[in-house]
């Protein structure tokens, strides 16, 4: 089977331009097929503060009403994912900037409103991804760059959690490729010290995780985080990393971040 | 060989969402391989208002400053053409929205300043186009909506006429398929009385051309529109069409517009 990197990256990445270049270099010089999804970023903020559009919190979790919808689509899928493939290109790397409404890559479900309305927000499940059209894709020397912006089929835009795409993208990958998913995030990985960045936890396995929540090395919003990674491979991922963009070139080496093993 | 129809609208089909949504249903009934062109229409404009950004003109001509770039790669990659491939994935036209840079699709080269700087401004030549890419996309049964912008290969997204790609999109097709060329406009065609929409001219040969103009028939900006369509024919194109969005479900019983011939 042929290996396949899924790497998803976050604002912190996207808004530091010199950040950003180093990791695409170190991403391009990975081996094998790739598959890049990137969030957003202060930039969408920025931008609707600009325009005098306030973010709508409810209970803590932002809304995304018709306005905000149309900002995240302009910034995620114009703005942001365009210029990383411009990036890409340059190097070399044959990009193609994507939402899921193309190729209708991913069809999602509009949350439904219970306790909560939060808008045109996109959730996932096991039918979502096409890999056909990313499978053709991949055949034919392109390296997909998907934003976290998806579609239902009946016209409307949606968006998604960029970590859930990711997630969803590598396990129906992983019927045709050996599939790897690697989270970036403003960690090294999962720290035995929360502060201290030389604690990185090497491996974990799957039958570890529930004594890891139990010491308090995994907690807060590494738990969910962990749980979503395990559930993917469950689903068929060989393995999924999680650590710092900028050493993403220590990946080959065996020394990038926490390695989530079955 | 196949056949290939490529589209180009403006922003007045854009603007208007009852109209756009009856053209998306008229080209996805055409038969055969598809392209879309899209270019801006008046929502960049409002945006650049809504953000303070002032449209910068030299000598009647509007300039791409880095700015006005950054606001229409959001409108035109982000939110137009991301809307209009969730609207044709609704009607099962599987889209792919895509700008020059993605999949290095078209490759412009930056206006050189002479007397006027246009700023962020890209210019194609014969080699900009990569068919290889959209055949690609095609054969796996995609239907590629491209919106104006491109890149140059070294980082720099360029804002680039939407009629232009479309007639280089062509030409370069024309070497794998049977390429025909539609462009809508405002008017119903090349019109004998420009008043009136009931004296469409309803083809022209490339040998006509100059009595046309010589006779007043075409003029104004129709010239170089015409120059140019002829131009797409005598590098391969079979016929290029010019007439009104709202008449695209008549291009197969031969009554849309002006038919140019070789």
């Amino acid at each position: 089977m042929k290996q396949l990197t899924i790497i998803k990256i976050g604002g912190n990445v996207i808004d530091n331009s010199e950040n950003l270049h180093q990791f695409l270099l170190d991403f391009n010089a990975l081996p094998g097929d790739k598959i890049l999804v990137h969030g957003g970023g202060k930039i969408a903020t920025e931008l609707g503060e600009s325009l005098g559009i306030e973010a709508k919190m409810v209970e803590g979790r932002r809304i995304t009403d018709i306005e905000t919808l149309r900002i995240v689509t302009m910034v995620y899928a114009g703005l942001i994912n365009k210029n990383m493939v411009a990036q890409l290109q340059a190097k070399g790397n044959n990009a193609i900037g994507l939402t899921g409404a193309d190729g209708n890559i991913i069809k999602a479900k509009k949350r439904p409103v219970k306790d909560i309305d939060y808008g045109f927000v996109g959730d996932l499940d096991e039918n979502s991804v096409s890999s056909t059209t990313l499978n053709n894709l991949l055949k034919a020397g392109l390296t997909p760059v998907l934003c976290a912006i998806t579609h239902d089929g009946d016209t409307q835009l949606l968006n998604t959690n960029a970590d859930t795409i990711a997630s969803a993208v590598a396990v129906a990958m992983s019927l045709l490729y050996e599939t790897r998913l690697v989270y970036c995030f403003e960690k090294k990985g999962v720290l035995k010290d929360v502060n201290d960045d030389a604690t990185v936890v090497r491996e974990i396995k799957s039958s570890e995780f529930e004594g890891l929540k139990a010491d308090g090395t995994v907690a807060g919003g590494m738990i969910p985080k962990l749980h979503n990674a395990f559930e993917a491979i469950n689903k068929g991922v060989s393995a999924v990393y999680i650590g710092k963009a900028d050493e993403l070139g220590e990946l080959e080496n065996g020394s990038f971040g926490t390695k989530l093993n079955p």
